[in-house]
């Protein structure tokens, strides 16, 4: 059967600000300094399992050049642009629908743009389990991640380790983040993985897990199907998605549905999801500092240092964020890396959009 | 008897970088945030005293067209500038030499270009009393600062009490920057004032003091004042300049002469010597920042953030300078403002010039 991808790339990265904007959020940008973008990488470490021509890309209309630009052999009618957002769920039907009516059925698989993935060989050779799992009992599989540290900055899944089937675990439950203590006693029980959001099933699969769990979003799907290659297709797509729910796939379908298994990935994967992801996924100096661009350090310890076109000097300083940007300097304490939507808050309240 | 000044504009400002830069230094650009210069406002405050035509401005070649931008009314033939730094007591002399070549005899304050004085009223009503004293007994006379608190970045002069001469007192000895116990039982003690570095006297008791003490430099500079207004005068100081020792005022005569003289200023006085000194002269937020230019800050303690055309974001950090400028931008530890020096001294060793 056909392997497929839908790559979701509608995310806004703030997380990641000043380095990742509205104009050019986290998944657009390169992060690992190799010179590629995280998109690029995503596109690239499947390469051997799905062809160009068969990659989508979800993401938003300003995106849309940037996503031609860097990923060229992505074919523009693959670049599916959500006229608004409306979370995973109903990003996820729109590619579904695209690739039904493109092949009938396949494998898709449903990838962030905007994760790091240390080991591809392993990464693939999972995605291949999973997609043989999911073709041959038409279940919904998410890829876990079994957990190295108890994060609590991620939503656990609750597995069956003692019900394996094939490669997969019947999935028990989904959880929110935790709290530390929590997060401790999922690790030590072996019965909880980290949810990554990537998820692999037959288009089929998942159109009648929407059709039963996601009634109304389901039919909207079958008119977008129904109107793609067609004059209507834009229009009827802005009227279709305007009605939908924002409503992530985890709560409207995964969380419900009946043949939810798991393959427990180990991969080396990051999600990124703040500054002190480069950290655990760059190599630090022997003060512990994670520095790259122009800087010139003096007795700092524990820092991440993002030198930009200007020199940056850190003298003395520690368990610092230092991000240089063209129009924009961020000095954060590592403690606090979520207070960053904060500063984005304030900016958006002082209507000065041109630093967000 | 007229009142003449030497305005010393050769410093480097180096702890005060990245603001002040080797092409710029601390004297020629504005601090206190109201656009004046630091060297504008050392002649400003003593116009009522002094007339443009009578201040003399030492400072080096490369900094003679800033002084005739930013000192319009001071003339041309009053910019001395020192062929090579050879420290005060040189500057002094070349001063003095210019000043008895035009006026035979007159008071000469000398004066620093790069610090902060709050209370110009005072400050002037007490250059006048020390003025009137080094004109009545020929005495040196020395700008004492009345301590405020323990300060261990200043040197000390120790002066007798109990001996009130008119408005001076006798000067003991003068003391190199002391820890800060012994800064504690210096103040205690209430003989001790801070040595400001400026200096009020004749211009021929000066000349005597160098003729008896520094007789070398002394001979040297007649053969300058001779020289001044000839065709010579340039190849003349060059060749004299470069013979000279690098030697302070208060070492090579404050601290041989015998009548020496201080004067205990109260003017609310700071010599700006690193950025520290913002918090000392400016107002602070509620949240004990000093803060100017384009800056957010969320949860930040204590810090003095300097934001640039660019903005800076100050996400819960304590106790940090940050100062953003066109090519360099500083993260320091408050208490590692002294280590500054060292990145100067690491961009010299990888001769990266253009940042210094």
């Amino acid at each position: 059967m056909k392997t497929t991808a839908l790559i979701m790339a509608g995310g806004r990265g703030e997380r990641f600000w000043p380095r990742s904007r509205a104009k050019l959020p986290k998944q657009f940008i390169s992060v690992t300094g190799d010179g590629k973008t995280l998109i690029q990488h995503a596109v690239e470490r499947i390469s051997d399992m799905v062809a160009p021509e068969d990659v989508f890309i979800a993401t938003g209309e300003m995106y849309y050049d940037i996503v031609r630009e860097q990923l060229p052999d992505v074919p523009p009618q693959n670049i599916l642009c959500e006229p608004v957002g409306r979370n995973t769920a109903p990003c996820i039907a729109l590619g579904a629908a695209h690739i039904r009516k493109k092949y009938g059925d396949a494998i898709m698989l449903v990838l962030p743009s905007d994760h790091i993935i240390k080991y591809t060989s392993l990464f693939v050779q999972q995605l291949n389990d999973a997609a043989a799992a999911a073709e041959e009992n038409g279940n919904l599989v998410t890829l876990g991640i079994t957990p190295t540290y108890p994060e609590t900055g991620y939503g656990y899944i609750q597995f069956d380790n003692a019900a394996r089937k094939g490669r997969t675990y019947p999935v028990k439950r989904f959880v929110e983040k935790p709290d530390f203590e929590t997060a401790q006693r999922y690790m030590e029980s072996e019965e909880y993985l980290w949810n990554s959001g990537m998820f692999v099933w037959k288009v089929s699969s998942i159109m009648e897990n929407l059709r039963q769990l996601m009634p109304a979003l389901y039919e909207g799907t079958q008119r977008i199907e129904a109107a793609v290659g067609t004059a209507a297709e834009k229009e009827v797509l802005a009227r279709e998605f305007a009605d939908f729910p924002s409503t992530s796939i985890d709560y409207g379908v995964m969380e419900k549905a009946q043949n939810i298994y798991t393959l427990p990935g180990t991969f080396g994967w990051d999600d990124v999801g703040s500054w002190l992801a480069l950290e655990r996924t760059q190599k630090t100096n022997e003060f512990g500092n994670v520095i790259s661009g122009n800087v010139v350090s003096v007795g700092s310890k524990g820092c991440i240092l993002q030198g930009g076109k200007r020199l940056v000097a850190a003298v003395g300083i520690s368990d610092l964020i230092v991000v240089d940007t063209e129009d924009v300097l961020l000095v954060c304490e590592k403690q606090s890396v979520s207070d960053i939507k904060k500063v984005l808050d304030t900016l958006r309240t002082c209507n000065r959009n041109e630093y967000i």
